[in-house]
């Protein structure tokens, strides 16, 4: 039987073929809860009765969505999640390093072939090297603490083939940003979408990463790439003949499949206020804009910093508008201080914010009123998502973003 | 007819000689309003039925409490200061460069002699040259913004004497607050606080600047040292004759007298919840601490990061203590990227957030919930001042403050 990616990474865990469908139970290798929803986990999983964590050493515990914190009381939820990792001996805590979806493979948790939830819907980052990972509820992740299982329903897989070069200026959050559009919002509903082409090895793990971190806006289960040696040397394992081997069969069976060529991709963005109201910028050039934001989990790596950083070296803001930049991780924090990025981006206007998830989730860093524009590459452009409900959010690449804080509207 | 440093200012001025208790109407020399209250002022402008703005050159516009915005619709403010600036051809408009405290000396605006009114309490810094500055409200500034004018009455003066050489790790906040202490939070109400005596001289501009910086918090109208070299350096002005004649003469008659030598000062802190409520360091060793925070107008400075960066270098903050540093200016940010304090800060394990005021105003930045601790290197610690209304604020130097972070409570 030819198997997808994701089936072979199933399968390799339960030991036996699997097929779409198939309702399986999984042994979790790694859970992370973030500090939003720590509090309700750990209310879940003491309602349950549990008295232990089925094994502490795989269970991470990631304060970032109020940092720093913005309301009353916010900091509560880092009391209760220090208690907790405390009576149930967690090291795995992360206080100030970071965004979840960020330090997940950074720091060295998640590897190629493994099984990992959280409590975000953008867990399914971790595909980006080759891992199954998607979001849940905190009565599920409550239910993994105490058992360290989960079930399952092995998804259907949509193959996506990229190949040849993509256009100067064309980055893979505008691959991702095109394909949503092509699938719609719901186009692949508890579906794994599975990314190869030429294109796609050209690509750094960093920038896969922008487009497995957007899968789910397509209503996908996981988005996935098989390892490669790019994603051995980031995760710092041995390109052996296991990882070689999580790829998909020639002959496999899909649900869909969706072709490209790279050449045809332009810069796009992701308009208000739906995620798959995808236009090419040279439709909506023109745009005035009050507000750029660039990090967050899908675009707030060191390249998309130095992509920000090589348009706005030596340039200036836009004066009216306000630029904000958050590295994804304190890792890339310091990367692009040491690396002279920080200061070209300061220099050019920006407001550097510590890396965190507050403007995309709206908590702060950076909120916007009503009928204000914001330029944005984070990953979802729903009304309320950054401020006021009407705020209008565009999603582009770093580049673009750069482009559009520099002459204060939408540019090509 | 003898004066004090007060009344020479005032008396150059308005061209005649000036006593205590005197009204007289002033050219304004600099107004200052900040994001905060510019709707309000220019609400109050419009309904006083001005049609220009005095002198749109002496008029300093300043978005720092609500950068980056925490809040929905916070930055409406800015698209109104943004339109009103538009309209009466305002030029200083500081959108993201800092706090407005740092920014009105650093930017090169008050110089000494100077006579400035602001849209906030801490106006009062800018003593720190040898100027006359202090808060005011928004009918009150309304009113400048039309005429160039307001009234004062000559406030009597408090003669602050420190002789001698501080101890190693006592710093100009440790005096400021003992000061505090002695005089009481209303014990110079209105009047002049006048700073002199051989410590002083020793200490730099930004160490006189903390000290300005909290003259309002005993009550007092202004905290003023007369100009030497090093704050003609600062100002970027000559020290010439018409400087060195900005001094009390001998004789003078002050309202009260306060003698210190500077070797009996020892680390303070204004305790829970008066500012004024000071004690030794160890006299409250011990206390837990669960967040810190490095920065405000009123020790934000590079000398104060250079301070903390001493203590934190090499070492890391205590594990469940949140540690945010936030530095006063975008130039001083710029500053301590490139001599490599900011490495030492954000190693040591702090949150680096963008200059601004959140934090200290409690808009965002790092507030905090009920019960908890911190230690802070601010200027008021009332209740609800940095959080919730049940906060415990430890006022401290950065040198208490970031050897607080280290240990997770306080420590000598």
């Amino acid at each position: 039987m030819k198997h997808t990616l994701i089936e072979k990474v199933f399968g390799n865990k339960v030991g036996k073929e699997v097929k779409p469908g198939d309702i399986i139970t999984v042994d979790v290798d790694w859970c992370m809860i973030d500090d939003i929803m720590a509090p309700f986990c750990i209310q879940k999983f003491e309602e349950m009765g549990f008295t232990k964590v089925w094994d502490p050493d795989k269970v991470v515990l990631i304060y970032d969505h109020f940092l720093p914190a913005t309301q009353v009381d916010d900091t509560r939820h880092f009391h209760l999640a220090d208690e907790f990792a405390e009576r149930f001996g967690l090291k795995n805590v992360h206080r100030t390093e970071g965004i979840c979806h960020q330090l997940m493979t950074e720091a060295g948790y998640v590897k190629p072939g493994d099984i990992a939830f959280g409590t975000d819907s953008h867990t399914v980052t971790y595909g980006c090297v080759g891992a199954f990972s998607t979001g849940i509820g905190y009565t599920e992740m409550a239910g993994i603490l105490g058992t360290g299982k989960l079930w399952v329903k092995v998804p259907e897989s949509v193959k996506v083939v990229i190949d040849g070069t993509l256009p100067k200026g064309v980055t893979s959050k505008d691959v991702i940003l095109r394909i949503i559009g092509d699938l719609t919002a719901s186009g692949a509903t508890y579906q794994s979408l599975e990314f190869s082409g030429s294109t796609i090895d050209e690509m750094s793990v960093a920038a896969r990463m922008t487009m497995s971190n957007m899968a789910v806006e397509a209503g996908a289960k996981c988005g996935i790439f098989a390892p490669d040696e790019k994603t051995a040397a980031y995760c710092n394992v041995p390109y052996d003949e296991r990882l070689k081997a999580l790829r998909a069969d020639e002959g496999a069976t899909y649900a869909k499949e969706l072709h490209y060529n790279a050449e045809d991709f332009v810069p796009v963005m992701a308009c208000p206020s739906l995620v798959d109201n995808i236009k090419p910028v040279r439709d909506i050039k023109g745009t005035k804009v009050d507000q750029v934001f660039i990090g967050s989990c899908t675009n707030g790596r060191l390249e998309d910093l130095h992509a920000a950083a090589e348009v706005l070296k030596g340039k200036k803001k836009a004066p009216y508008l306000r630029l904000i930049i958050t590295p994804a991780s304190r890792k890339i924090y310091k990367e692009a201080l040491d690396d002279g990025t920080l200061e070209i981006l300061s220099n050019a206007g920006a407001v550097i914010t510590t890396p965190g998830c507050g403007l995309c989730c709206g908590r702060g860093g950076g909120i916007l009123a009503d009928d204000e524009v914001v330029v944005a590459t984070n990953n979802r452009n729903f009304l309320g998502r950054m401020g006021s409900s009407k705020v209008k959010i565009y999603l582009a690449s770093p580049v673009m973003a750069a482009k559009a804080a520099i002459a204060g509207e939408i540019v090509e």
